[in-house]
């Protein structure tokens, strides 16, 4: 197949595009860099060096004799994306190129408006390039588990037949997500399943859960193709933070009680579900939602989990429950389904100890570029703005007397 | 009580604010004339002829004794609309400022993405603004009816209980919305149930049906004072198209078989809807949803009742069942709760003959404002793009000869 990867230099995206290219799609990448540039915003980086795009598809093309196209630009560029998909003529389009972070999302008016105004545009631009210029092609859409929020009954995939006042129908699932980031995926949602409707266009919204570990076959074949692996209270995930706060032996940071229930995967089956999605597009006129992600976790039982796998490499660290920075419930009723992706042949990487035990490898590989200020989280969804001023890290501070 | 119209030169907020402003409310307007500069856009304009704003708060002045203080400006405008709160610091905020018309955002790319974006923005910048300057302010929003779609169960106000695998739990209702526009509404409210979640706001989304009607107790106090009376393709609403039709001796307009049905209100109920929900707040951190409409009506029976009350002034018109310009069903069940806002004391004008006769007696008081290339719909919601390219009205066009 043609696949158009939109955001295909970021975490999710590379290692997508790498496993394509690997079996045998004609991958083209388009990415506009945003993502490196909120690492400088932010005062963060990635635990591993990541190369320039462009040095790593040099990189992959020497090792595979396989050419990813680069389209550099910006979805919210209507000119440009139309100027992307008419050269590239997609059979699917998958769709990450979105700002998603929550606590980004909540930093403050500015930062909330432009992740509503750039996750919105860019997916109406998509819906539109696709209606005017390749309308057979297969929009496969990253949306997120967190689009749903934690309702007191079982989260369906994407549609629930509802009986009312003794009548029935099949609606989309109610959403109730948590921060100006998740309401932008449900915004997108709305919008996609009304262009299917009316354009007679194919979409699949995978609401993905939370993705872990930054090793694919793909990623590990040369050290200029490895991922990124965040672990910032920004863009980190928790199950990263939790390993490299391990080896920093720093108590894992758990958000009050801990009982937060989500849905994880490993981003190996990331990579794999989007092939699936991309294999098995629906019907013209239809918008189809694949829960994707494995199992659910509490986060205490991830911290009490990592907890374990660092004893066995020598540290020995405590859990600090911190005040809850986020508003949402620290203990509730939690059951996803997720089987359809299962049906459609994925064969899943629970987590495991050796998988663990990789990551926490990884984070004691490049333990001298952890900085450990980035740990405790500094923005507050109670607050309309969050002032990120963060002390420097004690290695970047100058020697007192040194020029 | 403060209260603040955003948006309050337009149709519904100008008969809004001047009601309220006569019930002893201190009423303020904000609005940046955004409305008036649409109509030059379309080359259209309301049947009435309507006065600058500033005109018309004089003349409401001279009449009543009553000041109603004027903030010229965008809510897009986050420097603006701050200072605009912090100077009037209101009570109430009720929130008309947005792009209201279906068939505007569904002209183009372009047109779909500024409504999109200015509703959402907009909507996003009053509750930061309350937020930080005005925490206890009751936000009044206008949503639509339009946001619920037409599933196939009753229509509940803006939550229901489902029951599901032997759970049950109360959800905000699942959103169809029929437009680019109808979703922006949906997008703002989901943002405005978040808000009041995080941050303790209190809101009332009220989720209008269809207006008609021009006259109110207020704006027929003076000429100057009279209100829109729009009957185009694009910001037009269907009653007021059929008595302009009506006395143009066109057939009324029909679109499809004409059995899409929709809950529709008076404007004389709209100003004292919103005047009780911004006499009934709910409680710091509740997001309550009031449908507001008194009668459902298919629009076959909206064109058979102006047919006949056409004929007593003499006019014989047929009916065109033109092709469905929307996509949208042509025949559904439709069962929409609207009994809160009754409870709270509404006590409606019900379409009645005398106010048909009323509507019929503007369309010839002012028939010879009338553009009857308006009357057909240009915008097809399945073209990607609708070219707005009309032949000159007949009255418009030169004289062969003349200079």
């Amino acid at each position: 197949m043609r696949i158009c990867v939109l955001g295909g230099d970021g975490y999710c995206g590379w290692a997508t595009a790498l496993y394509l290219s690997k079996r045998g799609h004609q991958v083209s990448i388009l990415d506009n860099f945003l993502r490196r540039q909120w690492d400088f915003e932010l005062g963060v980086q990635t635990l591993t060096p990541i190369r320039p795009l462009a040095e790593r598809l040099r990189a992959w093309q020497e090792l595979t004799g396989e050419v990813i196209e680069l389209f550099t630009g910006d979805v919210t560029d209507y000119e440009f994306l139309s100027a992307t998909i008419t050269a590239s003529r997609p059979d699917a389009i998958i769709h990450f190129a979105e700002q998603r972070s929550a606590p980004y999302s909540m930093i403050d008016r500015k930062h909330a408006v432009f992740t509503q105004v750039n996750n919105v545009v860019g997916t109406l631009n998509v819906l539109f390039a696709i209606r005017e210029f390749q309308p057979d092609c297969h929009l496969v859409k990253l949306g997120t588990m967190g689009e749903y929020g934690t309702p007191n009954i079982d989260i369906e995939e994407g549609y629930i037949r509802i009986e009312h006042n003794g009548r029935s129908d099949v609606v989309p699932y109610p959403k109730q997500p948590g921060s100006f980031y998740h309401l932008s995926k449900v915004h997108d949602s709305h919008n996609i399943i009304f262009a299917c409707k009316i354009w007679g266009l194919r979409a699949t919204d995978l609401n993905q859960g939370v993705v872990y570990g930054t090793v694919t076959d793909e990623t590990t074949l040369d050290e200029a193709l490895i991922n990124r692996f965040d672990y910032d209270d920004v863009f980190g995930t928790v199950l990263n933070r939790f390993c490299v706060q391990a080896v920093s032996e720093h108590p894992l940071t758990v958000y009050g009680r801990g009982g937060q229930t989500r849905g994880f995967l490993d981003i190996r089956d990331t990579v794999r579900c989007i092939e699936l999605a991309c294999l098995n597009p629906p019907d013209r006129g239809k918008c189809q939602v694949l829960n994707q992600f494995t199992e659910q976790f509490s986060v205490m039982e991830l911290a009490q989990r990592v907890q374990a796998a660092a004893r066995k490499f020598g540290f020995s660290i405590g859990i600090d429950h911190l005040p809850a920075p986020r508003v949402e419930a620290e203990e509730h009723y939690y059951n996803a389904k997720h089987s359809r992706l299962l049906d459609l042949g994925l064969r899943p990487h629970y987590l495991s100890d050796s998988l663990l035990d990789s990551l926490m490898n990884i984070a004691i590989k490049y333990r001298e570029r952890i900085d450990t200020s980035l740990f405790l989280p500094q923005v507050k969804w109670q607050n309309p703005h969050n002032a990120r001023c963060r002390p420097m890290p004690m290695s970047a501070v100058a020697t007192p007397g040194a020029d």
